[in-house]
């Protein structure tokens, strides 16, 4: 159901409306009662009125109709609200009285939930700050909130004041701010999916801790993305934050690379901090158009050093100046100055080089850090008028000396991007610029029935099933063979051609290099010695053609929340220490197969000296292997190593676990 | 000579002071006039007087000695200026005039110096900002700077002001501001050198482009770290910025990694960024203990999780809180709250029960951070004053809200740290936790006989040389030989056991593997066969041991600035793909070559999956190199790879080059 009657109701009815001022219930109402326009009504069970305002004894008396109601009231009185708010047909509501699943009491939550579930009723906490529309306040924040174009969506009740606070701050203006609370019922898929249809908003913030519903959010994310930026910021990445979310909202905080990978498939921007998170805000909330090159222009050749560094760092490019741009720029600089890019106008540049500078540069397609360092010559303020003459050629303010809070005030006020630190600048540009294609994941199942057939009732594979199910699923394999005699060892090794890899074959997953359990570089007459050897440890050993090339390491889980994903990195023994590991949500497409070989480095590990390895097999490996953990439901599965080389990519040793 | 004339002048002229105020020659003057309690004297051509204080035409007409003149006359006046201050017996000079090195007049630079040198003057600059002391202000910055105990060391003049501007919006206090400029006499490490000697002075931020000395700076360095923290940000760290630099400051921007491996030998700590030197600076300003264990105190769980979430991803660690603390806690914490790390006092948190937490945990071996979000039952003003009264117990207050600013006041004036995001205190403390011990490098040369017959007269060395040099610097080497004809070949090779490598043996270095001129796993009756191939390539023919084991690269280089250094990093092909590759500084120790390890990963890939390879001769080896290429003034080696085993390592391919 949608969520139109939290957003945009025609009645509201604060239960729990206090007399008190230091009440929640009383800031609430008083917030509603100065913004917003429909009609209003508090509850209280003993007041005769509320803030001036007749109150009612129940949201049941109330004469006209309901569409929303706010509840403020203790835990214990919630669900006996609930059940009066559906008797009156409320269609939504906000609970903020907290006391639930965030400190243990899930039952008494869902018994609100399953009472207004029945009523028709989407709830909106509980445990939540409230929310903030165009229209209405209904949160119990002090705050006088600037109107603007920037939705903020949070998990944490504290978080969305800060960020209401900084708004007001920075003057960013907030279009809705959502405190999501528990998230017992709507969800925040749900609350990004309507805000991205909002035609005042034009970029929506993201705080969370976790994901409820993996599914509905790779379904609903990539169409949201594709309207407007969508920026998440995720608490409880590490397992410190991670034990910290689990306490703070209910919500267990998952695996932060799955969650990478998530909003990466759904074209989300996944910022670093908080820090970056407000920087980027900056940038989103006008409409100055940027691009991944840049042209600095500076009066302090020491800026213009340091960011030059930081473009480059973050991965960003200094674009050329034309020659016939450098021999006009040079008839407005000093005599002794070079015109390239950073553009150094010298310490003596007054307001005037500044805008011949910007006025020359001006159609050079490329986006412009406009670095001023007050000095006697010039003041922040002087350039801040400048700038303001060139708004929509992508130029971005960076305003540095004792005026630069009056600069950055002109600068905004025009609609130009304006920051104090150019690393701040650079890297709120290496977000929006690298902000990834939204992707929708189609997992389709039709699983090809002789692998059924294959896996049915096991629970893992033994090698040698787990190769054959490899050629099922058309991920090559090097030459293989079993054999449980010698005689039966020579022929197989005969037939594959030496030199041979043997190795244990046992019928459950173990570690076979650990159990000295394989044996490579094998001639003919070793054959025997060797058989002899590992059949001490299992009667059964896997004989196969020894390659050589590069190891690669794809392995398959299935995340509770987002289902199932595939690694790909290094394999070996260095997997877990070089961390090379990215991570895509299956179905994995070829493209996105290709970005996790650059992520994970295995591209230029690849393509490294030239030795003309198979690239296009390993990403067909990828794929298949993220299809078949889909259509067999796998658990968890390993290849490792996989050996890519000229001729193609090959399975050598897998291991697959199902429920 | 001493720099006690240049900071500590009895008088001083300004030569080039002039009448009109928007002159630098003014500026200058009036700085001079309003800051300095010894005696100044203007110097100008044609006036009578300067601000009402009488004129001379030159400094020979002073009728008093003078210990320091500060010059801003036209360039090509400089010379003839700098010669009267010889006849004069002046002691010391700031050169403020620019357009010499900075702009390709290298020329005029080294006159004015060398003019100076003669008659004993030591010069800061030319191109200078100019210099801030306890004393006076010899700049031409408007600003009215705060009086403190930071020094601030800048090659740019331009970020000299910022910094300046800076440190007055945020109340920091200016012990010294030393504006370097061109560096042609007083160099970066004599002012650090001199500064670290200076009782008003707590810290010391350094902002460089290129090192002019290197000896002299990890001469110096050592000693100054030792008595107070010396911080830096290098501008040029990338090929961008080091061009920037160049024409920015006549000074060529050198390797970043090994400017990096320099100040971590001399015991600095190495920024980021701006932001990060800024954000140190406010720890450092102040004495509260800081340690790498944090707890977090928060009234919102939101910035709880993300700060524990920064405090794991900067390497530190939250402390844990003893059981009986926690019973303590319990007794003032909401009864739905759990005490734990971070320390969430929830959203209804008063000023009194921040005080109480406070008490309870103030004598917890640990750095508090304590963060506010403005909330209705608390502002960041109440809790500001309730941290104040915790000094000395590791406090750092994180204030966010409306009224942070106001709260940032109280906490700094009762010498608090504190910031408005949790990220930069916690970034502050990871850069002050980790400061490395500071080395003396003593670069003894003392070569070994028989190395010095072998090298003599030599550009490279042929494969068997190296390999008899590793032997002479006691680096082990493969069992092997060389042949020049196939009987020879099966001789060297059966006297070594099979299998064996054979490569090969080229006269001047080459890429063998490119060239297909290496064959593994040759066995007995391969030999012939193989030697006849490599043959065809060349004549003389490498046979070596096959060893196992893990491929680390050892390089060894001569940088124009700081001498030898030794690179660490993995071998074989993917050393480049990887980039671990860490940089140490010749002669290295023993407890530096761990830390290159731990650095490069190497450690992590040796000490995988237990199996016993030998690191300690990995850190002989390492060492051995470090001497060794300062022994014989090796311009540039490689050893790759050196292979490391359980039961050593051993150099298999070794590049060296003399001039």
């Amino acid at each position: 159901m949608s969520l139109e009657y939290l957003f945009k109701p025609k009645s509201i009815a604060v239960i729990g409306a206090s007399r008190y001022k230091e009440k929640v219930g009383n800031v609430v109402f008083r917030n509603l009662l100065y913004t917003y326009h429909g009609k209003l009504y508090p509850v209280n069970s003993k007041a005769e009125d509320v803030e001036g305002v007749k109150a009612y004894k129940s949201v049941k008396e109330i004469p006209d109709p309901i569409d929303m109601v706010v509840i403020t009231v203790p835990r214990e009185a919630v669900p006996q609200v609930m059940e009066e708010a559906v008797e009156k047909n409320v269609k939504a509501a906000i609970v903020i009285t907290a006391g639930f699943k965030e400190v243990g009491e899930a039952e008494l939550e869902d018994k609100v939930i399953s009472i207004a579930r029945k009523g028709g009723i989407r709830v909106l906490g509980p445990n939540t700050f409230g929310i903030i529309t165009p229209e209405f306040n209904a949160t119990f924040a002090y705050t006088d909130v600037k109107r603007g174009n920037i939705a903020l969506v949070v998990q944490s009740g504290g978080l969305g004041v800060y960020m209401l606070n900084w708004a007001q701050k920075y003057r960013v203006g907030i279009s809705y701010m959502v405190s999501l609370g528990n998230q017992a019922d709507v969800k925040e898929y749900e609350v990004i999916e309507y805000l991205s249809r909002d035609p005042e908003t034009r970029a929506i913030f993201v705080y969370l801790e976790g994901v409820s519903d993996g599914n509905s959010f790779l379904e609903t994310l990539p169409e949201a993305t594709k309207r407007k930026p969508v920026v998440f910021l995720k608490g409880g990445t590490t397992s410190n934050g991670a034990a910290a979310a689990k306490t703070h909202t209910g919500s267990l905080a998952g695996s932060f690379e799955v969650f990478k990978a998530a909003v990466r498939t759904v074209g989300g921007i996944l910022v670093d901090n908080l820090h970056d998170m407000l920087n980027l805000a900056k940038l989103l909330m006008y409409s100055e158009p940027v691009t991944e090159e840049l042209l600095v222009i500076t009066n302090s050749g020491g800026h213009g050093v340091l960011t030059s560094d930081e473009i480059e760092k973050n991965g960003l490019r200094m674009v050329e100046i034309p020659d016939w741009m450098k021999e006009t720029l040079r008839k407005i600089l000093p005599p002794t100055s070079v015109p390239r890019n950073p553009l150094d106008l010298t310490g003596d540049a007054n307001k005037e080089r500044y805008y011949s500078a910007l006025k020359i540069v001006s159609e050079l397609n490329s986006t412009k850090l406009v670095i001023v360092q007050a000095l006697p010559m010039v003041s922040c303020t002087d350039v801040a008028r400048v700038i303001s003459n060139f708004k929509g050629k992508g130029v971005i303010g960076i305003t540095m000396g004792l005026d630069e809070d009056t600069a950055l005030k002109i600068l905004e006020t025009t609609g130009i991007p304006a920051y104090t630190f150019p690393e701040d600048a650079v890297k709120a540009i290496k977000y929006f610029v690298n902000k990834p294609i939204p992707r929708k994941k189609i997992r389709t199942v039709q699983p090809i029935e002789s692998a059924i057939e294959l896996v049915k009732g096991k629970k893992t594979l033994k090698d040698y099933e787990a190769m054959k199910l490899m050629e099922i699923y058309g991920i090559r394999t090097p030459k293989w063979g079993i054999a449980e005699s010698v005689e039966e060892a020579q022929r197989v090794a005969d037939s594959i051609g030496y030199p041979v890899v043997m190795k244990i074959s046992p019928d459950e997953p173990v570690h076979k290099t650990e159990m000295k359990g394989v044996v490579v570089n094998v001639e003919k007459d070793q054959v025997k010695d060797v058989y002899s050897q590992l059949s001490k440890i299992t009667k059964r050993v896997m004989i196969q053609e020894q390659l050589n090339g590069l190891e690669v390491y794809i392995g398959g889980i299935r995340d509770p929340v987002f289902g199932h994903v595939v690694l790909v990195g290094s394999g070996g023994i260095y997997v877990e220490v070089l961390k090379n590991v990215a991570y895509g949500l299956s179905p994995i497409y070829e493209d996105e197969a290709q970005e996790l070989l650059m992520e994970s480095k295995i591209h230029a590990m690849l393509t490294a000296r030239k030795r003309g390895y198979d690239e296009n097999s390993l990403i067909r490996t990828i794929i298949s292997v993220s299809r078949m953990i889909v259509d067999l439901n796998i658990r968890e599965m390993d290849i490792n190593p996989l050996f890519v080389n000229e001729r193609g990519a090959f399975a050598v040793d897998v291991r697959i676990v199902f429920d």
